[in-house]
């Protein structure tokens, strides 16, 4: 244990992780897990003058993360700014660019710029590490990075995002729609005035993005991700889903095939008895499943100061300890090209959820849509009208080709005796 | 990544892991994760001539691991022997004090020796990586050791012996008795001609006794861990347990408090609700609890060549990555002492189970035992009688002190209306 050294740290940004990383750093003083021990010696953030649960008035004050970010007084650069771009950006590749170590907890910037900032910092021969980015205090960077590398990591697939799981479950648990669940979850602080990240499925998308980079040791490639969010998962459909045996959670994927990489997030159907539909609230789960390992899952709390903290001073201690690692599975020079999947080619099962009239002949016209373009149907569901609302139908399907069960349910959705838009999910191949 | 280099690398033990190791390096010739690559530059085995289903001829072949492990033709040693002592401990020690990096799967080893090989590794400055040792495929050291170091560890709790698993989920699925299904599971190859190891919980012990000097940073104590097998866990126990709701499992925990650390086996009842109860067959399961992080759960295969193969291919990444830690959490010298809870201050709850005549005044006797001592009962299950084999009695505890409890049993053991050892099993803190 020679060579111990004094790790100058700067951290820009604030918010709930900075607050949860300086309150540690102020508890644990010199916090030396390794080979060093951290000083924070300088922040930035939008305002100085917010009040704060924490003193930050002896440590130096950057207006400008840049500043910050390049300062001759540190040594390893902190971004928990977030955003893709703007300051978030400018200062990584400032500190990348003067060769110093960064830790991120920004999962938009490593997933839509990761290839060029991980050339950046190999570049410099510097860590750029994000285990905060992914499933907050669960390692899932790290395991899937730097613990499977013997081995080959076909499919993973999760729960990554705490905001819409603890959305669905309350629905789920207190019969309250989609709207009422996300403006408690606003009140309480658990979704942002602005929801769409999170209830979009983009939040997830981003942290599958960056799994799927470093799991197949391609480029993150978020601009290929299949998104949908929540929006559309109706209370009913969580009902129906659960009659049929299945929860709905936002089940993330990445999977790769001799035809290229599919990386998804859509609501899809989880079997009760499955560890997805069983993590509830805020929980994150993630599956990964390799050729030599086979499965493994891990799971806990994928968001708040306390766990994404630890994750980031566990990535401080990793920069102290010294390995020299690619930033994803291969040089960033030798990234495999990311193969998006034909969408035409993919095959897979599906729920699917009609409102009809409740007049005769209606349920024969959809199986007949259904039975002309070959799609076979494994259950069905009728329930009784629900008034003005109309007949839920409820089926799930065969495996099928997307493509053709998507154009199917499209010709379905223009009978006339359809009264919403149909709901399509699939059912999660887990 | 400047600074690549040609790993050399020796493998002593060809049993099943090393078998394993040795197919993923043939059948990835320089293996390269990270700045390096590595060949197998020498073997080492008990007998050279026993058939394998892969080539050894054309690799050096050294009768005495000693001689592999400090052969200048290696850089790295792996040692894949198993056993605490001889020569897998001596080959170990010989590696580390010619200065190579060690990479081992053997639990007895460190567990028993863990401290005194920490200190040989840091004083030569080379890792000692042990991830295959403990959960096979599931990165449990490294998730332990690397993961929260940025937060506290309080307790660690999970089923770490697939054999163990394997047994009780056959013997409640199948209806079959312990020894029946032991017997079978030998047959298959699951379990080995001595189960000792395995049934006793010996295996588990050592893995536990490993997590818990990595969790809290002290060094390995496995003479202090409490063991129980399971061996007395009977087919009527499991039937028991599950008409109260539970399923029994052999649950290893270690648990640090302000009276010291508590390391212990047992059979041990979890909610069937609960991921513990769910995880079946050889499955591997483990919570980690952390002040900050609160709880992760990690699941996976935790034996076979291709799971144990691919995380000795990790360490062995690792190692070419170049991170210098610690072994355990603390630098070997500073390493808390292991201060082992006073078990007469352990509180829990239990479950316990009598065989007693079919006579009046029985449940009487038990009851007013248990009253007399202050146990608090929370529930009782009596069945009717199993004919010679007696009335089952079963019942769950309130909190009570260990102790207390133990001498209530043994007098009850010694009332003549009871026909076999009772069973008193503790209900899982999780």
């Amino acid at each position: 244990m020679s060579d111990r050294k004094a790790w100058r740290i700067g951290v820009a940004g604030l918010g709930t992780v900075g607050a949860g990383l300086l309150t540690f750093l102020a508890e644990h003083p010199g916090f030396a897990p390794a080979r060093g021990w951290a000083t924070v010696t300088g922040v930035s953030a939008r305002s100085r003058s917010r009040p704060r649960p924490f003193d930050i008035s002896n440590l130096p004050w950057f207006d400008d993360p840049v500043a910050l970010a390049t300062s001759p007084d540190n040594d390893l650069f902190v971004e928990l700014i977030g955003g893709s771009d703007g300051p978030a950006k400018a200062a990584v590749e400032a500190a990348l660019n003067a060769g110093k170590p960064v830790v991120t907890a920004n999962k938009a910037l490593i997933a839509e710029h990761g290839a060029a900032l991980a050339a950046l910092a190999e570049s410099r021969g510097v860590p750029l590490l994000f285990e905060a980015a992914v499933m907050g205090g669960v390692p899932a960077v790290k395991v899937v990075r730097e613990c499977l590398v013997g081995d080959q990591i076909n499919s993973i697939a999760g729960i990554l995002n705490g905001t819409c799981n603890y959305i669905l479950t309350e629905m789920e648990a207190t019969g309250r729609s989609f709207a009422e669940v996300l403006a408690e979850a606003q009140r309480l602080g658990y979704a942002e005035a602005d929801p769409t990240m999170d209830v979009g499925g983009f939040d997830a998308a981003h942290k599958i993005s960056i799994l799927a980079a470093l799991a197949f040791g391609c480029a993150p490639n978020f601009a290929a991700a299949e998104i949908e969010g929540i929006e559309n998962v109706d209370l009913l459909d969580i009902r129906m889903a659960r009659d049929l045996g299945y929860r709905i959670k936002l089940v993330a994927s990445a999977d790769r095939s001799p035809d290229g990489v599919l990386v998804r997030v859509h609501p899809s159907l989880a079997p009760l008895s499955h560890p997805l539909a069983q993590a509830g609230g805020a929980l994150n789960a993630l599956f990964i499943e390799s050729a030599r390992t086979g499965r493994i899952f891990l799971q806990g709390p994928g968001a708040g100061a306390g766990p994404t903290a630890a994750a980031v001073a566990a990535d401080i201690a990793d920069v102290m300890a010294g390995a020299i690692r690619p930033v994803f599975q291969a040089p960033a020079a030798s990234l495999k090209p990311f193969d998006p999947v034909d969408p035409s080619k993919m095959m897979g099962r599906a729920y699917l959820r009609f409102l009809v009239k409740d007049e005769p002949g209606v349920i024969a016209a959809v199986s007949e849509t259904l039975a002309e373009a070959g799609v076979s149907i494994e259950s069905f569901l009728q329930k009784p009208s629900e008034g003005a609302l109309g007949v839920p139908i409820v089926l799930t399907t065969h495996s099928v080709a997307e493509s053709v069960l998507a154009a199917a349910v499209e010709r379905i959705a223009g009978l006339s005796a359809v009264l919403d838009r149909p709901r399509l999910f699939p059912i999660a191949r887990i």
